[in-house]
């Protein structure tokens, strides 16, 4: 799993977690079940847009630790998620140019986390991940981010492609990586800008590609598809950094 | 483990591998055996310059998964090494200045396998690794590369320091990925080059980094110490090859 450490488990601890306002990265529900509790927890989840998931009781005794889920499993993020909002008022107030990386569902937690610790010394503002599918926040995140989510906002949004427009409005271009896209060096990616990295494999998807003002391509000479994520990440970032440090 | 898939248990076994000509990263002995099968076996290891790790019977028993390992366990490769000297070979074959990565070190195999793969897609010749402490050409590298150890050649060398000095007669200049170094985009790294990368945490080893003329520093404007090492790789050999493109 990975999320041992932050797993909760039965009803009223999940009910307490939520009313404490821990942040729920997914919750694991017996499916079909309409108990009192069960209710409020379902109706809690809604409210805080949590991911839910409905499972059967074989799943959820497979996910259990204490064997006493009574139907619920949360998984909660080990560390608070922050605001879009606030990654641009610090670069306001750094008198920087927005500086966002956009994950399109990364699933690796040693991924995000590598790619958190690259934004956090690449410059940038702040790490934006989808809610559905992509890893959270998770204890083996924040070991392979090096302690950068102390200092690295991670804000989750429900819908990638509507967050790049909004803050297409704020002044700032897109860029997501891309094979068929043109060779970075010949992109201007000095402005306020977010760099879009898309899941291993499956790359940036469609409907947040559509929305990017440009695609950069890193030149690969070798034999094989592509870099792995993170390193993909680093290497545009990188390029960024240059291209912005040359003024 | 990690080294699922390639552990070779038993006294016979082990012999046959090292006659069948396998290659082995690791052998684990168990302290003060003398008996005849594990004296030729011992004999075999030091023929072939095997890493040999002197262990007790709970160790060995841990390790196993057969539970009949009498007394050794072997760790085999998953993959062939190849030589040095292949790799400056098959430079000269496409006509194209040497480029190597050498790594110190790493100990992660997903590092290990990230940084194949960005050698692979950068263009390098080969990845150089040293036989001690360093994590070998596992399942997991395997895996982590994405096939690339199937098109990238990786050679194992008994000094990294030495190889650097051998290498320098053949004109290839090395620079190491150092904090304290110059700026990258300052440095020259367009003729034949060998990229040193240290290991997570320690970075470079003394020995080695004087070895190199070069220091080159990423240049990092965030909280943290340093970036996971297949990123900095990353980063490093993307600029040499900037800098290869643009002539």
């Amino acid at each position: 799993m990975g999320y041992e450490e932050f797993t909760i488990e039965g009803r009223n601890a999940v009910i307490e977690a939520y009313r404490s306002g821990r942040e729920i990265d997914k919750l694991y529900v017996l499916d079909g079940c309409q108990d009192g509790p069960v209710m409020t927890i379902k109706r809690e989840a809604k409210k805080k847009g949590t991911l839910v998931k409905f499972v059967t009781k074989e799943r959820l005794d497979q996910l259990s630790e204490t064997g006493k889920h009574q139907g619920v499993i949360a998984c909660a993020a080990a560390y608070a998620y922050a605001e879009v909002g606030d990654m641009l008022e610090a670069a306001k107030r750094k008198g920087e140019a927005p500086f966002l990386f956009l994950l399109d569902n990364i699933e690796d937690p040693h991924n995000l986390g590598a790619i958190i610790r690259t934004a956090n010394l690449s410059g940038a503002h702040g790490v934006i991940i989808p809610k559905n599918r992509a890893v959270g926040l998770t204890a083996t995140v924040a070991k392979t981010s090096a302690g950068a989510v102390n200092y690295t906002p991670v804000a989750r949004v429900t819908n990638l492609a509507r967050t790049i427009e909004d803050l297409k409005k704020e002044g700032i271009w897109f860029v997501c990586a891309d094979m068929g896209g043109t060779v970075m060096y010949d992109l201007d990616l000095k402005g306020p800008i977010g760099l879009v990295i898309g899941s291993e494999g499956e790359g940036v998807g469609r409907l947040t590609k559509e929305k990017c003002d440009m695609a950069a391509a890193i030149p690969m000479q070798g034999d094989i598809d592509s870099l792995n994520a993170s390193v993909a990440a680093g290497v545009l970032a990188y390029e960024i950094v240059r291209q912005r440090l040359k003024g």
